[in-house]
């Protein structure tokens, strides 16, 4: 099934446009779950990073349209990262599709072999991609009819006012106009980040049929409601560290689902079409 | 040893301004590399990859002041992938520095982790990184000091023109400038593609002091003339497939070594400095 049909369907089914962002960090999980780790017993729980996602997965799935697993926080690790990406992705409930937030980009000749880790030595249903090579680097990832690609457009840190918003026509009103006309396959679409509410209606109306992912509501302070207001609603708005660290202690999963729920809440509210 | 120290040392020392590229593709290695894989024995020669890989070095190192290593290519086989990837950099002379080509690029937190993977768990010597979020997506990068950096400025492939190349003042230009006043470390560079001679003037106007890394000579068609002409001799040219495929052969590892020496030769017949 195509990727944004995977996801019509998980978002009518949970009655929910949040995707939970997996950004696990092993400094910021709960301390019971690394005393095995710490012993080096070994047994018991030779994985905390795949613990938690586990039961943070189990908390949050009924409030998820779909998850997204960012790579860095697992290519840190190494191989025991490498496993932990794997197994942390069939823990999520198979009709939930998974993004790997990867940031992938280079000329064709390697796009093809990023595409090609992603989409069938992971299987991932979706990738995020950078843009600054060009349309040889995103095509290999288009490629494939049944994958998601969601192209960078608009970051939500403050690094996005270096290149991205400047020029007599900005650099992210470029990219959108560009994917636009890339989606030939209907398997593209853009990540708009949710901390520049002026700009998400010239993303808008330069792409307006392309759906988004939106990072930076919670932690990084963009505005669920401006977000629905300028975007509308062909899109999923991300959340990791607000719902993750919800807890920190036995109770942490209980906490991360209870804040998943409050988001999702928090955004149909702001819905018309539900 | 910062690593332009460690550059300039390797390129003293073999006289050569050539980076090798390990993009090794398994559909492009010579066929009796890969027999014992085929069977499955698994004994003789589990990674045909890495045996490949192993030869190439031996055979090029003595005309290399650097190799990158395509991580694309290595992403691309999973866990077998990112074994290969340790132990290739193994392979290399411990004086020849070794760049990740990764194209990392992410929003600060996830950077972070990202130059985490690549500095302190795979203990590259340099890495690739792309521009599009902006300073605070590189700066985890340039907090290792010791640690190279070399920021995507203009890619030798045809969609260079989609996003770089536009605009009263071009991205490529605005990237570069921008790379110059975040080197105060002394830690960054370039990567120049070597296919648009015109372009290569801009560059070096722009950030006089910034070394290259240069990819698209060879197989894409970039002109090492040009390069050395516009770009000057703060470089090193990259060259991947028309090396390291010179030949299919049981004398593979010869050819490579023999395509080596006249890139090396034909790179110093047009520098002044040596």
């Amino acid at each position: 099934m195509p990727f944004f049909e995977k996801l019509k369907e998980s978002i009518l089914k949970n009655n929910s446009l949040l995707c939970v962002g997996l950004d696990t960090d092993i400094t910021r999980i709960p301390e019971f779950l690394l005393a095995p780790f710490r012993t080096e017993t070994g047994d018991a729980n030779p994985n905390p990073i795949l613990a938690f996602n586990q039961q943070i997965i189990n908390a949050t799935s009924p409030f998820a349209s779909a998850y997204k697993i960012n790579s860095a926080f697992y290519e840190a690790y190494g191989e025991l990262g490498f496993d932990t990406l794997r197994e942390t992705k069939k823990c999520i409930p198979s009709y939930i599709p998974v993004i790997l937030d990867a940031k992938r980009g280079d000329i064709g000749n390697s796009s093809k072999m990023y595409a090609k880790a992603v989409f069938e030595v992971l299987d991932f249903d979706a990738i995020t991609v950078n843009p600054y090579p060009g349309f040889d680097g995103v095509e290999p990832f288009l490629q494939y009819e049944d994958k998601g690609v969601f192209v960078l457009c608009l970051t939500s840190n403050p690094g996005a006012d270096d290149f991205q918003t400047v020029g007599a026509i900005p650099l992210y009103i470029k990219v959108a106009k560009a994917v636009a006309q890339w989606n030939k396959k209907k398997n593209c679409g853009l990540v708009v980040g949710a901390t520049k509410n002026e700009l998400l209606k010239e993303v808008r109306k330069t792409a307006p049929d392309l759906p988004w992912l939106v990072p930076g509501v919670g932690t990084q302070g963009g505005s669920v409601e401006q977000v629905i207001k300028y975007g509308g609603e062909n899109l999923i708005i991300n959340s990791s560290r607000a719902i993750i660290y919800a807890g920190k202690e036995a109770d942490f999963a209980v906490k991360a689902g209870e804040s998943a729920r409050r988001l999702k809440d928090e955004i149909n509210r702001y819905r018309r079409n539900i």
